[in-house]
């Protein structure tokens, strides 16, 4: 069933995607966007999946991996992940983040779904 | 030819795509993404397009209307526009958005490529 268009975060249940993650996920036909709130020092480790990924960067700073090239991200800054790269990342402040995948991250609607 | 995966935002031209609505457009090969900072009671008049757009308010109020309904998102509500439907919206305070579209809003990109 189709949800309503006027939706709360309140109403999307947070779930810890990695160590220190902890997500509000939307799913659209065509994209999860990803709103994460993560702590200074916690990782994700290097992997790579189908989905191409934005991650931009609300408030803090984030170390990203990017195909072997490490650099600190800020708001005044963001990456496009091509689909099956090999990235990952530390906060190395406490972070909000925005991740967009394309396509659906299925992966993670199986967790919502949950 | 592909944009290296590390960007900054000061490299992208900042658009007026609606008066007093100042836009930095990221597009991948299946996203617009629109980053707007508005001035409080400006407004987008009602319209319509192909694309599904998901709108974020990361800061201030947005009165958004959409198929008729209207309602007031702060940056703990968000709203999913299915394609061809009718929206439109104003400022109620100064604000930061992020639009997110699927397809690629191939009108943005021509602006951009100007």
């Amino acid at each position: 069933m189709q949800q309503p268009p006027f939706r709360f975060f309140d109403d999307i249940a947070t779930r810890e995607i990695a160590p220190g993650f902890f997500s509000k996920l939307v799913h659209t036909p065509n994209n999860t966007i990803n709103f994460i709130t993560v702590k200074a020092g916690c990782s994700v480790p290097l992997h790579q999946h189908i989905h191409r990924q934005s991650s931009f960067v609300i408030e803090g700073e984030f170390e990203m991996t990017v195909a072997g090239e490490t650099r600190i991200l800020t708001p005044s800054s963001f990456v496009v992940i091509e689909p099956d790269t090999i990235h990952g990342g530390t906060a190395v402040t406490d972070c909000k983040l925005i991740d967009i995948f394309d396509p659906v991250r299925e992966d993670y609607k199986k967790l919502t779904e949950q």
